[in-house]
C-alpha cells in the first residue's frame, strides 16, 4: 500500500479528473451559488497527524453534520432522558420529511434527520438563552477540534431561516404534539446558527477525533456513548441513503447538505471529505464515491 | 307528519333528554371552556320563514363553517383556477393531517380540510390586506344572513393563533412548496380571524340560504356554482366522516369544531344545528344526531 | 329542452365526434384487445321507458359496477353487520390500494375498492356454494332489469383470475386480519365471476331501477336502503375521482373498469353509458364525458 | 476478564433468574406451543472452537436467520444484478410491512425483511425445481456449519403454509408488480422451507463462521461480500427494531422469529443466542438482552 499521502492525492486526482459533481442544494439561496466543482479531504490519524488533498483549508457550511456534536452535547447534559423526546432507528424517508411525525405522534424516528435534531436542539436550549447554547456548540466544536478560528456564519444562518418553512412546519409539528420545549422560532433560531458553522476539511477531520475511541486521545465523552454515537451514524447518518452508505463505505459517518462528510474509523481515524455537489438523497456526490475508494484502499471497514 | 316547528321541539326535547353529549374541543383554549350540554336548531325554508328550536340565539364559534363561505368567495374570485392550488376530492384522512401535503406535494385534497382552507384564504388575501378581507368574508356572510349582527371573536382569534401549531405546520408546510401567495402568518391570521366568526344557529341557517337554489330567494353565487359547494359539502364537508354523515344524513352539510353543522336541503330549506360536544371526528355529536332524525322525520335527502 | 331521445342521438353525435377515447384497462388481458371507439348510452325512466343512443345492445363487461348489486345483497342478507367488516367511507386511494388496509387492520374503507367488494362478496358466500351465491347475484340482477338473457362470461373470469395478482394480495391481507370468512381463492372465484357478468348499456340502465325509489316501480329493497346505496355510490362510486365526478355531474353513480357507468336521478330515472377508454382513476373516459352533458343539459343533479 | 466460558455459564445463568421470558411467535400454530422458557448460547471462534451454555444444542426454527444464507446465495448467482430487485436500506417498518411495496412499486427495500427475502429466494429459485434449490440451500449451510446433521422441519414450513396469508399477500403483490419469476405458490413453498431449517445454537454458531472474514477459516463467499452482508445485517438485520440493536448490541446480526438471532463479531468470532420469547419486534426478548451483556463484558463492538 502507498503512503497516505500519496493516496490522497490520487484521490483528490481522481475525483476531480471527471465525472458529474452533482448539483448543490438550492433550497438555501446563500448556499446554492457555491461552485459545485470542489473536492477536499482530511484524514486525522489517532495520534493527531493529519493529512490533506484538495481545498482542505477552504471553509464550508457544515450544515447536518453539526447533529453529531449538539447529540453529544445533549446525551452529555440529558443522558438516556433524551430518548423519550426521539427514536434510533432509521426513518426510511427522506430528512425532512413529516409525515412519520404525524403517524408516530411528534416523536421523530432519529436525531440525524432534521426533526430530530430540531429536538435534540430544543433539548439542550432548555433553561438557557440561544447565545449561551450556541456558545456551548462552538466550544465543543472548537475543544474537539483544538482550534478556535470556527464560526458561524450568520448569512447563511440568516438565509436559511428566511427560507425555511418546512423546518418551520417541523418545528411547529413537534409544538402541537407536545414534543418542544422552546417556542418555535427559538429553537429553530438555534438550529438554524448551529447548522450554520463552517470548518474546512482539516478542521473538520480534526473536530472528529473525539469518536475515534483511543487511548492516545483526551476524551470528551465516554467510550460507550463514543461506541453508541457511531452506531447511530452508521444507520441514520445518510437519511435514506443510510443502508446504501454502509453497504458501500462501511464506516459510521454523517453527512451535510453543504457537502460535507465526516467518518469514523474506530480506534484508527477520523475522516472529513468535502465537494458541494449532492446526490439524490442530498449527501455530497463526488464525497461518497471519495470515502468508498478511500476505505477499499485502506482496507477500512468497520465489518 | 307533524307540522315543523312541533318536530322541531320535539327534536330539541330528544336531544336533551339523554345520551353522551361528547366532550369540546380542547385545542382551542378559549373555546375548552363551553358548556357541552347545549344544543339548538334552525330550519329556514325556500321562503325565509324560520323555524327554530332550543338555544337558537345563542352565538357560537362557527369555525370551520366558514370555509364555505371563502370557498365560495374565492370561487367568484378565481373561478376554475382555484383548483390549480387544492383539489376537491375526499382526503379520507383527519382535518388537520399534513401526510398527503407531503405525498401530493403541497396541494391539499379538498378547501374543506385545515390545509386547503389555509389555501383558499390565501387565494382571498392576494393583492390585499387581511382587514380588507376580512371586511368582505363578513360582508358576505352578513348578506346571505341577511343581518348585519354577526361579528368576529377576536379573544377566539387570539387563542387560536396562539395554540394554532398543527396549523403554522400547514401553512409552513404550503409555503415551502410554493404553495402560498402570502406569509404563513399573514395568511393564517386572516384564517383565525374569519374561523372566529360567530353566530346563532337562527343566523346561521339564514346565512345557508343562498345555498338552496330557489328562485325564491335573490342570487349570491351562479347556481351551477351552489351545487358544485353542494357536491363539495356532501363529499367533504364531514372530514373523514363525510362518507358516514352522508350515508346517515344524506344532505351536503358542512361542520365546524365550535360544535355548529349547516345542511342544505336543496330547493327547499337551510338548516343549522349546534350543540359543542364533538365525536371522534371533530363533529358536533348531537348535532349529526339531530339531523339524522330530522331528515328521516321530514323525508329530507337528495338520494 | 329537446325531446330526451334527440338529446341522446346529440351526445352521442358529440362523443364520437372527437377528443381522446382514453385506453382500455390492460391488466384483464380479455378485456385488453376491446376498441375503446364505443359509445353507448341508456336512460330509463320511472315508468319503465328506455331512450338508448350509440352501441346500447352491445354487451360489455360491467366488472365493478356488480358491487352495487353485491352490497345490496350483502346489505340484505347481514343488515348492519356487515358494516363490521367494512366501512363507508372514502379511501382517497386507488381501487386497489392495500396501503390502507395494512393501516386500519384488514377493514377495508368502503364497498366500492376492490378489498371492499371482495369482503362483501365473502360476506354473501358464508355458508354457501360460490355456484349457489353466483346465481343469487345473477338472479337478482335479472330480477331488477327484468331481463333473463344476463349472463357470466367465463373466459373474462378465467382472465382475470389468471392476472389477478393484485387482489389475491388483498384477499390474502384480509385472511391474514381475519377479516376473510372463506378460504382467499373461494372467495375470489366468486369475485371475479360476477365481475365477469355481461350487460348491454340498455340492460345496465333497466337494472339501475331499483335505485331510483319511485313508487312506480316494483321494489327490490327498502327505500331508507336504496337512499343508502346511492350515498355510498356518490361518495365511494369512482375510487379516488368520486369528489369530482360528483363536483362535475352530481349523481350518484358506480363506474367499472370495462367502461361502463350506472347513474342513478333520484325519483326519475337511471342512466348507463359505456365507453371502454379510461381515464387515469379507472373509469370511463367518454362515459363520464357523457354523464357530465346529460346532467348539464336535462338539469339533472342531486344537488 | 474472566475465561470466556465462565461468562457464558454468568450469562444463562442471569437469564434464567428473572425478567420476561416475552411471549413465543403465535401466528406459525407449529412454533406457538413452545415454551418461552428457554436459553441458549454459543460462540464460535476465528480458529473453530467453540464455547456454549444452555440449551445449546436444542434445534430450533432458524426462521429469517436464513435469510443471510439465502441473500449469500443469491449474491453469489446473480452478483449486483439481485439489486435490481430489492434495495438495501432499513425500511423502517414491520417485518411484514406491504405499504412500502405499493408506495415503492414492488421492489422491498431489503432482503431481510419478507417482501426482500421472497425476491431473494425467487431470485435463486429461477429456472431450477424447489427441490434442487432447497438443496443448495441446506447444503451452503452445512459447508458452513461443518456439519451434515442440518434438517428442513416439514411439519413446520406446512403450518407457515397454511398459515402464511401474509406471505402470500406479499407474493402476490410482488407478482402483480413484475417483480417475482415463478408462481407465487412456487416461490413461497421455497421459502416456507427454508425458513423452517433447524439448527442448534451450536450449529448456528458454527455456520455464521464466513462471516467472521478471518485468514484462519476457508471462504465460502469473497470478503468484499462478508463485509457488505454484515453491513445489511447491522442496518436491516433486526426490522424496525435494528437502530436500537445496533446502539445497544453493536455488532451486525440478524434475528429470526423462532428466537434465534446469529451475531457476527468481524475478524474474532460468531454467536448464536436463542431464546423463544419475543419482543414487540419480533426479536428474541432474552437473546438480545445476553447479546447486548456479551458485547459489553468481552468489549465486542464494531464501533
Amino acid at each position: 500500500m502507498p503512503p497516505l499521502p500519496d493516496i490522497l492525492t490520487q484521490l483528490n486526482d481522481d475525483m476531480r479528473s471527471g465525472g458529474d459533481w452533482g448539483d448543490v442544494a438550492s433550497y438555501i439561496p446563500e448556499l446554492a451559488h457555491i461552485d459545485p466543482a470542489q473536492f477536499a479531504i482530511a484524514v486525522t490519524m489517532a495520534d493527531g497527524e493529519t493529512f490533506t488533498a484538495g481545498d482542505a483549508d477552504t471553509p464550508f457550511s457544515v450544515q447536518s453534520i453539526t447533529k453529531v456534536f449538539t447529540l453529544a452535547i445533549a446525551l452529555g447534559r440529558s443522558g438516556d432522558q433524551l430518548w423519550r423526546r426521539v427514536g434510533r432507528e432509521p426513518s426510511g424517508r427522506a430528512f425532512n420529511s413529516i409525515v412519520q411525525l404525524e403517524q408516530e405522534e411528534g416523536r421523530p424516528r432519529n436525531p440525524f434527520i432534521n426533526a430530530g435534531a430540531i429536538v435534540t436542539t430544543d433539548e439542550i436550549l432548555t433553561g438557557r438563552a440561544p447565545r449561551e447554547t450556541l456558545a456551548e456548540i462552538l466550544q465543543f466544536i472548537r475543544a474537539a477540534a483544538g482550534d478556535d478560528d470556527i464560526h458561524i456564519n450568520h448569512a447563511v444562518a440568516a438565509s436559511e431561516k428566511s427560507h425555511g418553512h418546512r423546518n418551520f412546519a417541523l418545528a411547529h409539528f413537534l409544538a402541537s404534539c407536545g414534543n418542544l420545549n422552546n417556542a418555535p422560532e427559538k429553537t429553530l433560531g438555534t438550529y438554524f446558527h448551529h447548522c450554520a458553522i463552517e470548518m474546512s476539511a482539516r478542521q473538520l477531520a480534526m473536530s472528529g477525533r473525539f469518536l475515534i475511541d483511543t487511548p492516545k486521545l483526551p476524551r470528551l465523552i465516554l467510550p460507550q456513548r463514543i461506541r453508541r454515537l457511531n452506531a447511530l451514524m452508521l444507520t441514520c447518518g445518510h437519511y435514506d441513503g443510510s443502508g446504501d452508505f454502509a453497504y458501500r463505505v462501511g464506516l459510521p459517518a454523517k453527512s451535510g447538505v453543504g457537502g460535507g462528510i465526516l467518518a469514523i474509523v474506530p480506534g484508527i481515524a477520523s475522516v472529513a471529505v468535502w465537494s458541494p455537489g449532492l446526490n439524490r438523497y442530498g449527501n455530497s456526490r463526488k464525497g461518497t464515491e471519495a470515502m468508498a475508494q478511500l476505505a477499499r484502499t485502506m482496507n477500512w471497514s468497520v465489518f
